[in-house]
């Protein structure tokens, strides 16, 4: 069982209580305990698997280790009378008088004195630094009245309790036990209060079972979980209604709602009940399921058990990896057409008549200077690798992938949003509406303080809400706070520009000619390193940046908090992410200016330029350098080693504690032992990556064809790494109900539509597709591509070199040099306008600009064909859902007309009986209907 | 009482039955009727205006004038007991020997005799010819057999009335009334049976009263009725549930349900009813209210009455009215922006220096001639007044006004959105979803078709599916006839351009003066004229092959007909309004070619020029002509016209039949006088009109600011012509649900997409825009727009004009032109190239194109934030969800501690009393609760 970190804030009230340990006599002993069945515990939790009443649950004990049978275990899981299950643990700190941890402890988790909502488990990190209340002077200085302030605490549980028991919960409390500092509080709902509940949530439960489609097809990919064998009977479902349980099968009420239900009515109700903050446990032994099917990397071939997983931690999880599964999914038939695009570049590299002409040593281009002075001239035909292996990723097979890419972006959400909805139908979602959040601790607090100060003012007890101007302040905050952040990206990525353009002058500078030869490499790699390095660091950093500033709004719920804090960490890890990429993309070469003029940055160094193959190439390297490194470090680094080394120092921590060791692991509960997992943190993080990930696999795709293969292989073991997190690492999440994954469904069509632009501004600016159609149809001679290097290149006279800008060599090349060539459309220097830009540069710039607009808008609309083309709910779920409307209004017909016998049959018979007796019908009536109505009471 | 047409089409039996006239004992007769209040009709029929049951009633009925509380309306509006309402009305053809009307329309109505399902008033028209069905072989022949046909249609009747009973409708035949050859069958719902359609129909009814918002500012444009004083109390509604009724105030049963609710649950059981095709009616009184404050031109200035047209309506239509409201309301800011564009136009025109240089006389350009031979060389100051009028729509501020219009249009989809969600709370929709339609009677007759000729071959009688092969055929048919319709839509705006250049050349040969004068403002109008004309034409044609290829797609619910129908019509009317204003913004001048080698069509045709002003005048003057003359001749001579030519011809020939009209129309009772007016035909023309109006506000509002005006003062009347006609001049349509206005939102956005990027070619192709921003900062010498217009003509050497080309009068000018002028960017005859293309025509290209992407681009993105920063449901809505569900959950709980105490004092007192007697106990219980569960049956 996993037990959340939980910290008792509430009520303010600062009356007395007895002693720490002291276990009190709760309300709850009034309450009778539910006559629950007397089967083993593992039964019940296994029979949360399927949908529970229908299948043999002999089978599936069989399966189980024989360990898990004994009475230990069942103690855990039931309270002391063996009878009332746990359906939720709370903890909370107990103080040991002299133990300085725990008194820090205590302090942190006490200075929300105002904290009276619930905050969730995934709920953000305490704020920077204890708050002081008005009410609660002494809060700000830790071990100063501790005290006084554990018997507020104290009283505020009691309260907290009470209230839980008049909600109609049963309680036991267990402050006794192995795990010092740590009490437990152990929740059972009987069965009225989960009826109660259900009927407000409007769970839909099953009702009678019908058959759905069996795809024998693919019975060797699903993973072998018996939910399989299940899933094949889906369930006519219905909301629950106490009125209405003649509907449902309680033949078995404890198994009626499986373990993860009950937790989340428990759930439901604490959200409810004033003054708290609170955690949760469930049954833990599906674990050795998802363990074999799902969490291992043997099986990475196969589908998820997604049932078994929304089963066991929600449904919001449960469609992290069932999109995580369609997207990793989509990506095979992506990187298939990816490598094939590749390979053709491989193939075709000898026909292609441009880098042929640039490798061609007679043709001898005579090249002007790379830099100033101690560069010199060079012939074209030493950048013949580089032009050849441009060539692999430009070529007319990428403008046809980037256009493949983008509908493949499209069909992909179109795909999530069928499994979406067939999910929800799958998991009776279909009726289900989100409903607003209460209100945060930090909201509520801000709103008190203003009332407070009103109140002051105008003696009016108004309750005020937080408007603009009030939140003017921390806006102003946000978006100032936001442009620095993109600022120090834009200015790292400006450092690592200097950086290269300096360490090249300085090292084509060293009298040392292997040192020279290697320039290229040396300052390309290291530069590449830096900007990887820079990209995690700050990625860190932004994460931080943006919690704080998304704090510092208030925003009213935790729906809000997450969504608002989802944006701006997206914003400022995409602009991290992206940026460098995007200079070389677009602005890298462009700069420079042209021989004879120049542009120098700090007046001392020249601007960079591309290699001759075009600037696609060192696109292509920047792109798979930060893709790699980030999802390999990233991965391995942050999420196996970062969770493994903080369980270690924790392990170690409490290994320092003063009982025995062996002990503890032997008699503690399965709720003490969770308690030392690392809590779990929300799915933020594990979207954010794969948004990312998105985003390269779709925006430059143009000049990588190779991405979506690379993204493939990380995800395939991506899911399994998670899934290994969230079985072993983390503590049981809060089951948290889902219909879609929310904010990310519209990050990722964003994404999409910016991946459009950026590929079409990636073929026509980026790659020389445009310059070779322009020269091919408007200029060549015999419409062959023969002569297209000559036409992109410029002519410059040597003499019109700035002073002091000359090679020091001149005649490296061993000849003298009069005209040397550069790559831009300008005039020559014979022409009237010399160096002007020429005609050709703007027939090719319109040119480009037009492929610009057809292409954007001919796969924006493409897209939207294939969003309109493809129906949202998939034809067999309507059909479905269609089709048990009908039986459900069948089954009520029947029922109705078998009253209506009854009745008639009993009015006669009454008549005949006692004659007259008229008053006494509709009495005779209710007894007869077939109802268990009143038997909930 | 509106009555709709109704035909009874059903099983197929072919039994005798007895005479027309005889009143047949139905099984209705040992229902016992509903003990009714015994209040006049018309405060039943007011009520439903209101939410029944909280507001004051007598002031209402005070209200209305006397005439209506006399009992021959009773009389219409009950059963013969005077006790039972009637609900809905279903009318069938009586047969009359030897009248040849009659006979002929029953064989009309006889013929679909597969129709199973359910055609709903505003289906289809009759498919175009009587189809014979296999079993049917007398159908086609009418004339013929017709009276085993009355026979069979009685029997189908009797049965299908026989359904109706069982399924507990209580039914009073009414064959004898005064309008010959029509029967009416009323139908009368009990209480129970409205329960439990309410129940399976999740209707949400009114709880219990809380307040909501009023807005007391806008008061006096609110319409005088009652709805708005009682619309400030909204009541909190949950779906009715018969286990609930303690929930629902059920104090008055007889208006619990209004009427149109009544009617829909009627119509509901009607369509689960196997066989027939039906059509109903409901009260009418509030017609008088609908005429006062909605149907009247006097409140033009005033809000609708949505909610009492929803109530009378139903939920389709009044969406229909209130999106009209909303468009209607959103075009006033954009007409304003619109005018002060115009305005700021008409101001700066003095201030135009291109047209102050055009109209110097002094700066002498002389152009090169219009025309062969006939045209002679011109000076370019006689284009002043076109220069200066197409200033007025031609300048900086019309870019701001397209970018203010892809906003607006954008905000209007979002405001839309949010005043549709803000309608679903205040209808109580919130929860409702649209289920699929049951099959159309064509589909089903295909489907058994398909099964038959199965059968026939394989003896397997599974039941068929159409698939794709199936549809095959249709779909290619569909598509080759769209691509022909389109295709004769270009071939007659070619033909108009041909007209157009053949009747100028034509008129300019003419040795008439006056003629020659005249030849432009005469060959404009006329071609205007006759594109209006051939479009309003078109329009026609284009409705009725829509209709005709989706009936040949057989698709399989009603739903789907509508959409495919809608999609099909909207394309096609699209194109045909669109296509002439399309070729003139972005053809029209540019197909010329130059002086010396001009564009020749057939040969001798050369193709026409735009005027020295640029094609954007022309493009205005278009548009206008084309949206004015559209909406005053559709609105006129089509809405208001031709129903009352109709009206009027059906008024005759009832006046032809053998009874007297006077003594008709004092004792018709209302449904049968409604039986007169014309059928309703479904919202689809209104949508068609607004949307196609939608278009022209936005599609080139960069060249015709002033759209936006005349569009709001075209839906100023429209909404009250709409009023009248669906207040008097339609039959009541049957009141479908609807949760939005379906189709139309996305053809909306589509729309509002396209027209970004039209505006953005407009403005960078049709207009000057562009040019002169080059010129200004590129080419002029002093920053200034002067030499402007210098710099956009090009130079032309006379003595190159092609042989027979030549001006005859070379001399028109009083001077010899060496070197004539043209609107182009090409080379001088002295440069190298002569005629080329130009440097400058590429500098301009490029920079319109970059302009096209960046204006695109950028309205795109402001489109989605705005999108994404308005929310979809408006917030105090949400919030008051919220609190809905609250109050509901604590009503819950106090209504179940009310039972668990009522019970703890009933057990203990029965445990005083009979000691020991807990077997009784669980009825003691059920009896005490305080429910009207039991009375139900």
């Amino acid at each position: 069982r996993a037990v959340m970190e939980s910290s008792w804030a509430g009520c303010r009230r600062t009356s007395g209580g007895g002693a720490a340990t002291s276990k009190q006599p709760t309300p709850n002993e009034r309450y009778s305990p539910v006559p629950g069945t007397d089967k083993p515990v593992e039964i019940i939790d296994i029979k949360g698997i399927e949908d529970i009443g229908y299948v043999q649950q002999d089978s599936i004990v069989s399966d189980l280790p024989g360990s898990l049978g004994n009475t230990r275990c069942r103690h855990g899981l039931y309270f002391q009378d063996g009878q009332r299950r746990v359906d939720y643990v709370l903890t909370y700190p107990v103080k040991k008088p002299g133990s300085s941890r725990s008194r820090r402890h205590t302090s942190l988790l006490t200075d929300n004195a105002f904290a009276r909502s619930l905050r969730r488990a995934r709920g953000p990190a305490p704020a920077p630094g204890p708050r002081p209340s008005p009410e609660d002077p002494e809060a700000g200085s830790p071990g100063h009245g501790m005290d006084c302030h554990e018997d507020d605490k104290r009283s505020r549980r009691e309260e907290f309790e009470g209230h839980l028991t008049d909600m109609g919960l049963e309680l036991e409390k267990d402050e006794d036990t192995k795990t010092p500092g740590v009490g437990f509080v152990k929740i059972h709902a009987p069965w009225n209060i989960l009826c109660r509940e259900a009927e407000f949530m409007k769970l839909k439960m099953p009702t009678k079972k019908i058959n759905t489609f069996i795809h024998k097809v693919t019975e060797p990919l699903h993973p072998n979980v018996e939910e399989n064998r299940t899933q094949s009977l889906k369930h006519l479902s219905y909301p629950f209604s106490r009125e209405k349980q003649h509907l449902f099968d309680l033949s078995d009420r404890d198994s009626f709602f499986d373990s993860k239900t009950r937790s989340s009515i428990v759930f439901e109700v604490l959200k409810r009940t004033k003054c708290t903050k609170a955690k949760y446990s469930m049954g833990k032994l599906m674990k050795f399921l998802m363990y074999e099917e799902w969490a291992s990397y043997s099986v990475f071939y196969k589908y998820q058990p997604i049932s078994l997983i929304r089963k066991y931690f929600g449904e919001k999880i449960g469609l992290y990896f069932a999109w995580l599964g369609v997207y990793t999914q989509m990506l095979i038939p992506a990187s298939l057409v990816g490598v094939i695009v590749f390979l053709y570049g491989c193939v075709t590299v000898d026909d292609d008549i441009p880098s042929m002409e640039i490798c061609d040593v007679r043709k001898n281009f005579t090249m002007c200077p790379l830099c100033d002075r101690v560069c010199s001239y060079w012939n074209l035909s030493s950048a013949c690798a580089t032009a050849r292996a441009s060539h692999l990723f430009d070529n007319p097979a990428t403008v046809f992938f980037s256009i493949f890419m983008a509908l493949w972006a499209a069909m992909f959400m179109e795909h999530w949003k069928r499994r979406q909805m067939r999910l929800n139908y799958e998991w009776d979602l279909t009726g289900f509406e989100e409903e607003e959040d209460h209100p945060r601790a930090e909201y509520e607090f801000r709103v008190l303080q203003k009332t407070l100060k009103k109140e002051h003012k105008s003696q009016k007890a108004e309750k005020e809400k937080l408007t603009c101007k009030d939140r003017f302040p921390a806006y102003m905050t946000n978006i100032v706070m936001m442009l620095l952040m993109i600022g120090v990206t834009f200015a790292i990525v400006f450092g690592v520009i200097l950086y290269r353009i300096s360490t090249k002058a300085a090292l084509h500078m060293s009298s040392n000619p292997t040192t020279r030869s290697n320039v290229r490499l040396t300052v390309k790699a290291t530069a590449a390193i830096i900007n990887l390095v820079v990209i995690l660091i700050l990625d860190e950093v932004y994460g931080a940046v943006a919690r704080w500033l998304t704090v510092l709004e208030v925003p009213k719920t935790d729906g809000s908090f997450e969504e608002r804090l989802i944006f701006k960490t997206f914003i400022l890890k995409f602009v991290n992410a992206f940026t460098p990429i995007i200079y070389i993309a677009f602005f890298r070469g462009r700069l420079g200016g042209r021989p004879g003029s120049y542009l120098y940055v700090f007046e001392s160094y020249r601007m960079e330029e591309c290699a001759s193959g075009g600037c696609l190439m060192e696109l292509c390297i920047q792109l798979s350098i930060t893709m790699l490194g980030k999802q390999l470090i990233q991965n391995n680094l942050f999420e196996i080693g970062v969770p493994k080394l903080k369980k270690l120092i924790r392990y170690i921590k409490s290994k320092r504690a003063s009982f025995q060791e062996e002990e503890r692991e032997k008699r503690l509960q399965r709720y003490e032992t969770d308690y030392f997992l690392e809590p779990y943190a929300g799915l933020t993080p594990e979207y954010m990556e794969m948004i990312i990930q998105f985003g390269f696999v779709t925006l430059f795709v143009a000049s990588f064809p190779l991405a979506p293969l690379f993204a493939l292989l990380n995800n395939i073991i991506e899911i399994r790494l998670d899934a290994k997190k969230f079985v072993a690492e983390l503590r049981r999440p809060v089951a948290a109900r889902a219909k879609d994954i929310g904010i990310w469904y519209n990050i990722l069509r964003g994404v999409a539509k910016v991946a459009v632009i950026v590929n079409a501004f990636v073929i026509s600016f980026t790659s020389d597709f445009i310059p070779r159609l322009v020269y091919q149809y408007m200029y060549s001679p015999d419409g062959s591509m023969h002569g297209f290097v000559n036409h992109t290149l410029s002519y410059f006279n040597v003499s019109h070199f700035q002073n002091g800008t000359q090679p020091i060599e001149p005649l490296y090349l061993g000849y003298q040099v009069e005209i040397c060539r550069y790559k831009d459309y300008r005039e020559p220097p014979w022409s009237s306008t010399p160096y002007e830009i020429s005609k050709e540069f703007w027939t090719v710039l319109a040119v480009r600009l037009a492929f610009v607009i057809v292409f954007q808008n001919v796969v924006m609309w493409m897209s939207d064909i294939v969003d309109w083309l493809i129906p949202d709910i998939p034809k067999d779920i309507s059909l479905q859902i269609h089709k048990e409307k009908i039986l459900m209004v069948d089954l009520f017909m029947k029922e109705e007309q078998g009253k209506l016998h009854v009745l008639d049959s009993l009015v006669s018979a009454a008549a005949k009986e006692h004659g007259g007796r008229n008053s006494h019908s509709p009495l005779a009536r209710s007894r007869s209907i077939p109802h268990t109505y009143s038997n909930n009471y």
